[in-house]
């Protein structure tokens, strides 16, 4: 055990402090034990089926009634994981998981996420916890270099970047930002209901859900966003939002807010940005870059060519916890002009105010995000790129696009499927030629088997599988396993 | 080391998987140093300043302008982070901290996060990982019992609880279904430019500054929240809330929204909710509590009467991460109509659909929130009611209650000190007789000493000072310790 024995300062609880210490609970010991438990579990994670099998209601069934009136012994509970707990977990980590998008995740990452807790600081002002906005900050400088982002985003010029939970919030944040932005911080201020010119956004046919979500919270109406039209490779078509935004400005209204996707939920179509943001420009619109999966492909120089006019966008989104390692959650999201972001986000009452925030000198987070509190997610970003190195990041990327790649090629050379919308990236989208009912059936045949588990979407109507590639463990034998499920 | 051996499967990197699974990265020697780490740090937790003594810019001073190409060693990660990060950090576990509001964690909650981590699953669906969302239903069924609050937020109800990050996202939440409720679905279907009548919220002047926030992001304008005027004890004063209610409905106004504070931010003043919900009842407006902090104390029967008018309440939050040992971030939302909350939150895109979804019969919490994904939070909230058990919790809040008044009793027998505001839970609001120039002068001179790190409000204008105690470890020789400072 050399440097960290597995020693217990205190057996069992303290008279001073029955309940509330956490030395009170033998923490080295079960730490100890959680630490052997995950280990275990990631190292077998291929002997479970990948998604659970339980039927609605089971895990609730396993449950007692009410709560435990006296502490339970530890065991209990741990045994408890085993026997509830884990038949009811689909296991994304899995190298078998090739459903929605991978979430990968790492050692770093998660003992990233443990220093997290155990620290236990807020960071919602730099002053109650520096180091959580400032490793923050500088990690994020650190990984818009990585990606090739433009200089407009970091720290040392007008914008900065900030971790969001989730791609649906950072697009939120940006959201917002354009609304007051083009309203003159009237919306916030005095309502919308107040403002005159109706406010449209724009994304494609293709993009995420999270986008008509946050349009419906930020009170502008699903009526006014806008499903721009996709040409052939489903990516969004600019002479389409061009008329589209010429249209509603004739008809009196503000063009104010584009998303595009540098990679469709459903095929991984890049949105031509370049003639977008081109778009936008004339509108005076904000133009927000959601990159949430397959942004991480631009560590890479060869992928970089999906950065392309990135340098005319107002915000942009990518998530680290998708395939990069870090375990969610982890939303990376740059804006180019902060001050627009923190005025349309800042509310700054008395028992908030301090020294360092009156400097004006500082970052305070919370003015660049939905929640008041925030914990120090920087932490595990920074473990997975020093532990990794950009190299070994980079590395991961090539291995699951050829990955990608092989399962494409077995596909393509087998005529009972069609490869749809075929990208060069880690995603693989295919049919049976024929029916939808052959396809569905074909994918309840291979998640029924517990080997693999995939997704589906649908392209112009029709039922598509989709495999997307990214698993932490992932190698060869899993795809050609995969590949054996799908052709059999 | 008997059960737990330390004991490494794989030495180094495996070839076929360099940069990917976790068990190229050594999880179980760097697992259970970090157990060792993280429990020598909380034993020695008072040893530091509580808070953090760093300039602006001295972390980031400390770190290279650019990541490492390759990788680098575990070794070379942890020292930096004894000698960057720890320096940088405000010690909010630390039984010296008084400031804000305890964020108090425990061994039990910060393994909950570890092993959420370590699992790695997606809780957006139902079937993408039952038991996360099974778990957490049950476990909130568990807490509304534990608090005492009425059946109609229980899952077997028309209601149910969600985890939220915080209070600021779980007000958002109520306020996005009661604007919904209120319009009837038109606000997010059309947009509030389109929408008739104005809308009106009303928080007392002593609210959450998250409440402007959640106002503004919601489009809805801060100009349209009322600030109630408060009584002399700082809560709502129902009859000017009915008197504003009235105007504005005179006015062809929509008084639709009122977020009651069961412990103000400031001074935990209880504002009263039964004649509250009778205003809101005669308007049809949703009420939200807001308990973020003081809900905890009703696990114990005797502070239940912050329960009052429960039974009338939309929807309601409270902070286990506040006060109840489950470490950031897990605030815990309930509403009464489940229904109308994810009718005004839901999105379903083809790519999420499912055979369990479409039978109706299981809750998809990506419905119940912003965002769209969500790590599994119900373990660590789980953990910490198993192991402390209903009782323990009961103590813990006893104790730190009992501790606050010792503090209190000690500064009323002071002469050069008033109190503000009292109340008979856990926190203590006074400040010295004289101007505020003094209560300054006393606070800095308390925090710069590093042995105890308290916050300040303003009540009516002038300088107060706050001691919220509720710290994991907090003794009467720590309470002892700050009123020597405060008294010397």
């Amino acid at each position: 055990m050399g440097n960290h024995p597995h020693q217990s300062t205190r057996d069992g609880h303290d008279a001073k402090t029955p309940m509330a210490a956490p030395q009170a609970f033998d923490f080295r010991k079960h730490g100890h034990a959680m630490v052997e438990w995950i280990a275990d579990y990631l190292d077998g994670i291929e002997r479970h089926p990948v998604q659970s099998t339980v039927e609605p209601g089971w895990v609730r069934s396993q449950l007692p009634a009410a709560p435990p009136t006296e502490g339970e012994s530890w065991d209990a509970v741990m045994a408890d994981v085993d026997r509830i707990v884990l038949p009811g977990v689909t296991h994304w980590q899995s190298p078998n998981f090739f459903a929605y998008f991978p979430a990968n995740s790492s050692g770093p990452s998660i003992l990233g996420e443990f220093l997290s807790a155990g620290l236990g600081v807020q960071g919602m002002l730099w002053s109650t916890s520096p180091a959580c906005t400032e490793l923050e900050t500088h990690v994020m400088d650190w990984l818009a270099g990585m990606l090739g982002l433009p200089a407009h985003f970091l720290s040392s010029s007008t914008g900065g970047g900030v971790i969001q939970d989730t791609a649906s919030s950072a697009t939120l944040c940006a959201l917002i930002a354009a609304r007051e932005r083009a309203t003159g911080f009237a919306g916030a201020r005095d309502g919308l209901q107040s403002h005159g010119p109706r406010l449209v956004a724009y994304a494609s046919t293709q993009a995420h859900s999270s986008i008509e979500k946050d349009i419906r919270i930020a009170g502008l109406g699903a009526a006014n966003l806008r499903m721009v039209p996709v040409r052939a490779d489903r990516s969004m078509d600019p002479a389409a939002l061009r008329a589209m935004m010429a249209a509603d400005a004739a008809a009196g209204h503000r063009p104010f807010f584009c998303v595009a996707a540098v990679g469709s939920t459903s095929t991984h179509a890049v949105d031509p940005v370049p003639e977008i943001a081109e778009a936008c420009a004339a509108h005076g619109a904000w133009l927000h870059v959601d990159a949430a999966h397959l942004g991480i492909a631009s560590l890479c120089p060869e992928f970089r060519a999906i950065n392309a006019g990135m340098e005319q966008a107002d915000s942009y989104c990518v998530n680290p916890h998708k395939w990069m390692l870090v375990n969610f959650d982890c939303d990376a999201f740059w804006v180019r002009d902060r001050a627009a972001l923190v005025q349309a986000l800042s509310v700054l009452p008395e028992y908030l105010r301090n020294a360092a925030t009156d400097t004006g000198k500082v970052i305070d987070y919370r003015d660049w995000q939905v929640p008041l509190g925030r914990r120090f997610r920087a932490l595990k970003l920074w473990f997975v790129i020093r532990h990794f190195g950009v190299s070994g990041l980079q590395s991961l990327v090539r291995r699951h696009v050829a990955l990608a790649a092989r399962l494409r090629d077995r596909l393509a050379a087998d005529p009972r499927f069609e490869l749809v919308d075929p990208t060069p990236w880690s995603l693989v989208c295919f049919r049976l030629r024929g029916d939808d009912a052959h396809n569905e059936a074909l994918m309840a045949r291979v998640n029924a088997t517990g080997r693999a588990f995939l997704s589906h979407t649908k392209v112009d109507g029709r039922f598509v599988l989709r495999v997307s590639v990214g698993a932490p463990g992932v190698e060869e034998r899993h795809i050609d396993a995969l590949g054996d499920l799908l052709c059999a």
